[in-house]
């Protein structure tokens, strides 16, 4: 990865999920892949990903720890109005500020809720706070804000509400040099490949070379993926491969019946 | 949550998944929600995720903040046979100790391929690979052990050999006091219940009530869940949230037209 990786601009992320009923097993998380998916199209290496708790201390923790390690954090879960719902708490904890009721979010619930002849109860008020001086994610899902505060980008849980938010991010942010791949399927398991790939992956230092072993309930094939943000490094590797897996063709099949006649 | 739980033994955990593939998003993780839902049902509180890429620094400090912290930590992936499986290295490094050919290992693998009458390649070798001095976890899949050091339990990626390994790991782990839950589905959205459902969980300290957000497409309905380890406590909280929904229901239905005549 080393020469084409460091003479591009880097930039990196991390995803830091909140909610005891992802930890409970109750709900199986959406948010991580899809967000993982779209941040390595847009160029950014999604480095580091935590899930913890409903718990201040917990939440605080983790979040200090990402902001300071990647240019990005992105949040999921805890905006709601209920008293489970601690994200925005914890975020201004994290970077003591006052958690306030936001005028604007205020402004923008308030005028929802009268439209829809609904009363503004002191549970929907608290979608509207947020760390003093937070920047909104606007939400066309369900009107309640998501906030930005320095690189942290606070998101909702709810699947459909934190892709739309992330629709709203995406173009906002700093993108490095995107990251290309080229997937070359392999019939073989990775103990018959394991040292050949190993010898393809040294030869092409600036790419990375994975190997994702699949089980069909019988046998093991492989998906060798190559990744390089330089086009012809990625080339060169991935026709290496190839050629590795024709190889391993070769030396499979019995001799040309032809040829040994 | 507080007396019922300080009067039962805690047993808590931490999973770590491993691998480029989970943080480019090509790769959905299904292995932390599976472990999640089991480990909940024996009673084991995990309270930590993380995931992290193939890189052994990242491995090292990641392993360590969770093993010092947590009774049990379970991680998933880069324990095969190619040059970017490399947990086997990181995990030795995080303990100290050297990683070896573990000799009962290169016995069982090396029985294995001789029965399929394949060679035992170098690449293979590796998947024997492991700690000094740590235990087998059985692989009923591919012959292939995951391993155990400490209270760390070491096991493959690819999800039925996960699974495999999870089935013969469970029976092994100390148990606390199980967490009991009981979900009460619920037509109102959050910001119908919120303030209501926050009086319910302060009248019900020993239990923890957590209120999950859905979204049809058109409009949010609520999952609320009660969990106690106290069946008394459990049954008490969920009661007081169907008489809180009750509550509501009358409040919308308009007067009964026979009473108003």
């Amino acid at each position: 990865m080393s020469e084409a990786a460091s003479s591009s601009p880097l930039v990196t992320a991390a995803i830091l999920a909140i909610g005891d009923e992802l930890l409970s097993g109750r709900t199986k998380d959406k948010n991580i892949g899809h967000l993982a998916e779209l941040l390595t199209l847009s160029g950014i290496d999604l480095k580091e990903v935590r899930i913890v708790a409903d718990e201040e201390d917990a939440i605080v923790e983790a979040l200090n720890a990402l902001r300071t390690r990647y240019d990005y954090v992105f949040t999921s879960g805890g905006i709601g109005p209920t008293h489970d719902d601690i994200t925005a708490d914890a975020v201004s904890k994290a970077f003591g500020v006052p958690c306030i009721h936001d005028p604007d979010a205020m402004q923008l619930l308030g005028d929802m809720y009268k439209r829809r002849e609904m009363e503004f109860t002191d549970a929907r008020q608290r979608m509207a706070r947020m760390p003093q001086g937070a920047r909104h994610i606007p939400n066309p899902v369900s009107t309640a804000p998501g906030f930005i505060i320095g690189n942290v980008h606070v998101m909702a849980g709810v699947p459909q509400v934190f892709q739309a938010m992330v629709d709203n991010v995406l173009p906002t942010l700093r993108s490095g040099a995107k990251m290309l791949s080229r997937a070359v399927p392999c019939p073989y398991g990775e103990g018959d490949i394991g040292t050949l790939l190993g010898a393809v992956q040294k030869a092409h230092p600036n790419t990375s070379i994975g190997s994702y072993p699949k089980y069909d309930g019988q046998r093991f094939s492989t998906e060798i993926v190559v990744r390089a943000r330089d086009q012809q490094a990625l080339d060169a590797a991935a026709e290496a491969v190839v050629e590795m897996i024709a190889g391993i063709d070769r030396a499979k099949t019995p001799a040309n019946p032809t040829a040994d006649a």
